[in-house]
């Protein structure tokens, strides 16, 4: 039984939900199947978060911590299971502290992208925030707790967190790092504290609810320039993946760099030519050159940005140009460029209503580089709709889930090496073909030594076939990359069960840490614990 | 009691030492106080590691793991009390595996740095491992594991280490990051694998006993230079850092700046001057003004590297000298530059004879050249020397405790702003008078926006006067540092009990965590554990 008068009590009335309507809203995602949620609670406080989960112990309900629900393709704001209480933690929106000169901000789970972006604008602090492309109105901690990352070179989020609060199950408030200690004074520039190092405890994890967090944000660099490459041969991703790991490993680029297929960015900006298609799926050959050759993408399109001093990035340019230079042509553009090329693009389509596909794409060009700087966009969402049937237009996508967009995302980390590229397309593209999806494939050169394939089954969620397919080819690709050794770094909520399958003794030892940190297993129950039940 | 017998079956009579002569061996520290273990075992693998935890838990004995013991001014080998087992794990010595691809290697407890360096160049592989100070000898994972820094881009140890093998208090042996999964193909090159990101509880912390490590190496860069900068006026400390902090947080320079006041350089090249100070302690100002005009010391010392290509060195130069030409002449010294000065000074001190100081410090000018390009050196084991009365030669220290060296450190963690540093020179130095030690201070900035004082007390272990002074010292600098929330980055053997005097929640689950890990508490009871019994 969920006690709603009792949380009613803590929180006070209007905080406390569990009208059909609002119970239907947070029921979905994109995935094939969502789970619904017994009540929805929107607290203001730690104090509150305390004693809903002392409650919550009382009546043995799972309480499930959403920041702002934007888990977009792993579950969005849904639970692991049915019947648990979604703790909304989005009215938790302070901005605690930003300290300008050490740069870095504490905030709390409901701070959005576009919040503290806007603070610091407005109050002209130098520093940008590595925002991820999940829209303006996505949580920076939510994303840093799930390991998300971003473009810049402060795209690693949970590296570049330091110092949490976190209530735990059984009521303590432990403060990680040096928090503990009163009066502390490097909380939140070094990670480590004193003893043993627990941050990493309470990422993608149920331990505890984070209430509180400190994160880095960037010094605003004299010059960032984003650069783009063409690569036209599908068999030269391996090349590309090789070339391109001394600058990643030397720490020469910094950011990480995207590369990605035809489709993939073709998709992004376009949903799936219905018209043109005949209305069948998937994608033919014919149409897919003449759309990917039309929209001047390569086979692999290589994109990222480098940051530092004008010199800095004068000599980067140069390694790149030197890199590529065999595979295709690469550009660069700077502040100045961007402006002048998208105005003259700009007045030729409008003048001559050429390539209405290309025209998107440009007007995309500018949302993208304000990523690159620090500004959150809704820009990538639209790429969530590809296969959903009615026209959409770009510019009204705040939330893949009012389009009923289906989506799932699955991403095996790699060895940054070009053979393990190459053979993970020859894994993955037959599974595409097999379940009849276009394989939406990019690998990222996330760290200097990993790379993360982001694999993308985009499905139309109003056909109840293609969704049992999607699922399928979803638990295809799963056992395929598991048995490869391909692990994801994150995972969706159907999957996490999954999780124990080739591995026991790390799942059962983070259950004993669950046994002692959350006794009564109140926080997020199955939450990456294959062991809970459910 | 201690079942010598049974760890004789399990790892060979001529392992299991309990011989009086190897008992005080390895109860020597250069703290004012040592413990005393009951027995030393040296197993060469994780299974002999898995039966001798097993069979300690059977008869309730603290076991202490130590890599190389080299954790000098912390503690050395000893454990945190008497009567513990230490676990040397010197045998477990294999390098697993290189992969010059990726640069990283996977180790064992015992390899020392040395002995990785060696494998590199004999293999010609162009990866340098970023060495700490504490010699030749010294194990790479032991120093990863205590959260020890170095000097170049990957001196944060712990940073750049991915992938652990773990034995357990209950026998199990966990892999973490993507380990656990048969087949982790990155296992080596991503850290969080997936759910709970798990290492950082292995770091200071007596949950299991690590018996594989995978470390990041470095790539050679085209170009290093170490720079050096002579800071004439006491009162331009905080002016310097808050100089180099952008330096710093925009990464242009990577290293650790490493800034020395006059005698803490002086002192790591020279022993105290018994004959000139007539025996007395502390040294008089005149002496210390004497010695450091003479050797050419600033009031502070500043020093760090460059790496990069050689156009990313040129920039950074012009970009430090910018910083530091208010506050002192910067030099630079390269390859070339090296050879040129230091064949040049040779000749002139051998010629005629003069400043025998300066010798010193230009002999060792190549080592600490060599530690920044990954080579380990024994030059800075001298420094723990100073308040030793017999005259060393400086090439034959490989180990503190051969000479009865009287050292404690204690390594408060700051902001990294101007104020800070110059406050906490203000409290410190008044402490070091009336205790009667001489100011050795050092302030290096370590990571983007923290840095690190350590306060080092010099002492003669032979004189238990002296040695009581040193404690009390040691323990008002405890006092004074946590009182400012100045929390030191790891500590000594005899410290840890006092972590909790100012926080109990983060140390109560600390001990929970440790309850399910090693339920009986095998692992080095105490260490970074106050609540453990010992």
């Amino acid at each position: 039984m969920v006690p709603i008068q009792k949380f009613k009590d803590i929180i006070g009335d209007e905080f406390v939900f569990n009208d059909e309507l609002t119970i239907q809203r947070y029921a979905r995602a994109t995935l094939t199947k969502s789970t619904t949620p017994a009540a929805v609670l929107k607290p203001l406080n730690s104090t509150e978060v305390t004693a809903i989960i002392e409650t919550a112990k009382e009546f043995h309900v799972g309480i499930y911590p959403v920041s702002r629900g934007c888990n977009w393709g792993y579950g969005s704001a849904c639970a692991v299971g049915d019947g648990q209480v979604i703790l909304d933690l989005s009215r938790m929106n302070r901005i605690i502290h930003v300290d300008a000169t050490l740069a870095y901000a504490v905030i709390e789970p409901g701070v959005t992208q576009i919040q503290l972006v806007s603070y610091l604008k407005e109050k002209n602090i130098p520093l940008w925030l590595d925002c991820s492309g999940s829209g303006p109105g996505a949580s920076i901690l939510g994303n840093t707790l799930e390991r998300g990352f971003g473009h810049t070179p402060y795209g690693d989020h949970f590296l570049h967190s330091c110092g949490m609060e976190v209530v735990l199950g059984d009521g303590r408030t432990l403060k990680t790092g040096y928090g503990h200690y009163d009066n502390a004074q490097a909380t939140h520039v070094f990670k480590y504290g004193i003893g043993p190092y627990m941050d990493g405890l309470f990422t993608q994890s149920n331990f505890g609810v984070v209430t509180r967090l400190g994160i880095w944000l960037m010094p605003m660099p004299e010059c960032l320039n984003m650069f783009y490459c063409n690569v036209p041969r599908e068999g030269d991703l391996a090349a590309v993946v090789d070339a391109l790991r001394p600058l990643k490993l030397s720490g020469q680029v910094k950011s990480l760099i995207h590369i990605g297929n035809d489709l993939r960015v073709f998709s992004s900006y376009n949903q799936y030519p219905w018209e043109k298609a005949g209305n069948k799926t998937p994608l033919t050959d014919d149409l897919r050159e003449q759309f990917c050759k039309k929209g001047g993408f390569g086979a692999w399109n290589v994109s990222g940005a480098i940051y530092g001093t004008r010199a800095q990035v004068r000599m980067t340019r140069k390694a790149l140009k030197k890199a590529l230079k065999p595979l295709g042509q690469i550009r660069f553009i700077g502040d100045r460029t961007l402006v002048g090329v998208l105005n003259c693009l700009s007045r030729l389509f409008d003048r001559f209503s050429l390539f209405p596909e290309l025209r998107t794409l440009f007007k995309s060009l500018d949302k993208v580089y304000g990523l690159l700087k620090g500004e959150p966009t809704d820009a990538f969402l639209f790429g969530t709709l590809w296969r959903v049937k009615i026209a959409v237009n770009p510019e009204t996508v705040t939330d893949p889930l009012d389009f009923n967009a289906g989506m799932m995302w699955i991403a095996p980390i790699m060895p940054m090496t070009g053979n393990t590229a190459e053979r993970l397309i020859q894994l993955v593209n037959p599974v595409f073909e097999e379940y009849g999806f276009e394989p939406l494939i990019t690998v990222s050169l996330i760290t200097e030594r990993a790379m993360v394939s982001v694999i993308t089954i985009s499905y139309d969620k109003d056909d109840p076939g293609e969704c049992k397919r999607a699922q399928e080819c979803y638990d295809a690709f799963f056992s395929l990359i598991m048995a490869q050794g391909y692990v994801p770094y994150r995972t969706n909520i159907h999957t996490m069960k999954k999780l124990a399958e080739r591995s026991q003794t790390f799942w059962e030892i983070t259950k004993k840490i669950k046994s002692v940190l959350d006794p009564e297993g109140i926080i997020a129950p199955g939450r990456y614990q294959p062991f809970d039940k459910l």
